[in-house]
């Protein structure tokens, strides 16, 4: 399938022209720039909807579940899950896609795993070129399931309209959970395995912190819902408070200005990564290798270099 | 205090002068570029350790246990425990540091807890600045202690020496801390909390999945420590496990060649900071906001614009 092919057949949901764009977009393909042009007039329609929250915490069994509640509704949905911790984990995580194999024979459902590779910023562009490729392949909803704690949260809020940070009891209570700042990015928090003891607890704590993050009076409160997903429990309240959520997020105007900021994140990443590739080319021993050497050897501080490298970046910097 | 007298007083040893050198860290201060010149000479003689791991595991314990051990030789030993994820979580991680009290008036120990401002990257340049700081007043031993699975991971292990990795039995199953990609970075595991169940079986799983990742002929195969950190148990092995890792390091040649991407990347996140702040300055329509509107609106693709972004900074680069 060539490119022209490519961008013809994305846009009308052909699966096969789906797996091969996100395919590319992995191998960081050289035809990635074209194939990205010929879907641009395409996307900014898919609802993007991010999971969250650390390993066990039930995940893979929440977006499966969110995904038959979508179907039944007649809504297609695609599911990007994403490592973003390791390229060698891609087989573990392939492995954890068992949960989804329901939804396999349904083409309404595309599902896709993707490992981004470790690289500094985690998510940085892999992820957000995937988004699109499925946007402009016409899902109505896309579920980004992300394992972490951490800059992997940060950043799938940064790409996500609405963030879903899942929690359970038994896995670190929940004033850890609130230590590795998930309040402050969660649209909506989950306490999944709720059948289990200590649940009503960590809702109730959750609550308190909530109620303690000043937001501003106009500002979305992101609400608490209890599931076990593995039964299918709460989780069509779950996908009420989504949708809830993103009419708050059309009314307020929060909607324009996150893609806007991810539209941002994504054109960064891009410049940031081609200025890296010029970094490593730098002549006249004023390369990133060779500056960091001498601060390795205790030579120069780490400002001295960088100068050193951003003079000489400038300097052959194509008029 | 003054720059010239920090500069004068962190080498000694001064614990004002350090605390007050990290602050300005926290705050990008603008005397960071001449601290760190002043400082750069004293620095590469601290032995820099990361411990990590889910919420819950027992990180702070542990950490307050090797730093037990560490005292007990002689050793002084800084701990900066760095939350990735948020600046607003300030507050709980240095609530978690009640746990390290009883060295709180050991003037052998130093410790300081960081938010890393949940900037792209999570650690890229604060924690190293502070690494810096510590490194170049003398402490034999640096623990850095971060919480999270993921990216933060691979942030640590870019910045340690030797790369803890703490988990526990209950807190979700090996296969998932494998699936988080622990097991690339590792360089020791250790099961904690190991008199609970399911601790025999968490440290065999791993021990088994460390086998089967081929780290070549030479490779050091991380070994896996069971330690009942809350009572001391098994951290002098754990120690001896980290001390064996800096022979290693040191005997293979890896020691420099960690130190040198450390290096790296400390330089790299200060020139792609100056240049993202170029970005946003950029002239004519072509800044990073007016394109990211364009991109947002599904007027043009994210190459497209990055290229014209491009294109515009090195226009207006400085000769």
């Amino acid at each position: 399938m060539d490119v022209g092919e490519l961008v013809d057949r994305v846009p009308r949901g052909d699966r096969r022209a789906v797996a091969r764009a996100i395919s590319l977009v992995e191998n960081t393909a050289p035809q990635l720039r074209e194939i990205m042009a010929g879907l641009a007039a395409h996307t900014g329609r898919a609802r993007v909807v991010g999971l969250t929250g650390s390993p066990g915490v039930g995940k893979s069994t929440s977006t499966s579940a969110l995904v038959r509640v979508l179907r039944d509704r007649g809504s297609s949905v695609a599911v990007l899950a994403v490592d973003p911790s390791s390229p060698f984990s891609g087989g573990a995580l392939l492995g954890d896609r068992v949960r989804m194999q329901e939804h396999a024979t349904d083409s309404g459902v595309f599902i896709r795993s993707m490992a981004s590779r470790g690289h500094l910023g985690g998510l940085s562009w892999a992820a957000p070129h995937a988004l699109r490729v499925l946007d402009a392949a016409g899902f109505d909803t896309v579920l980004v399931e992300t394992v972490g704690v951490g800059q992997a949260e940060v950043d799938i809020a940064g790409h996500a309209d609405t963030t879903v940070v899942l929690c359970a009891p038994g896995m670190g209570d929940s004033v850890q959970a609130a230590k590795a700042g998930v309040l402050e990015i969660a649209d909506i928090l989950v306490v999944n395995k709720a059948d289990r003891e200590g649940a009503r607890t960590a809702a109730r704590e959750l609550r308190q912190m909530v109620a303690q993050v000043d937001r501003g009076p106009e500002e979305w409160k992101p609400p608490v819902v209890s599931t076990v997903a593995a039964k299918g429990e709460g989780v069509g309240e779950l996908l009420e408070r989504i949708d809830q959520h993103g009419s708050y997020l059309r009314g307020s105007g929060g909607l324009d200005s996150r893609r806007h900021a991810r539209a941002r994140q994504e054109v960064e990443a891009i410049v940031v990564g081609a200025l890296r590739d010029r970094m490593g080319t730098v002549h006249g021993h004023a390369d990133l290798d060779a500056l960091a050497g001498d601060v390795a050897a205790a030579r120069i501080d780490p400002y001295t270099a960088a100068d050193r490298l951003l003079r000489a970046l400038d300097r052959s910097a194509p008029k």
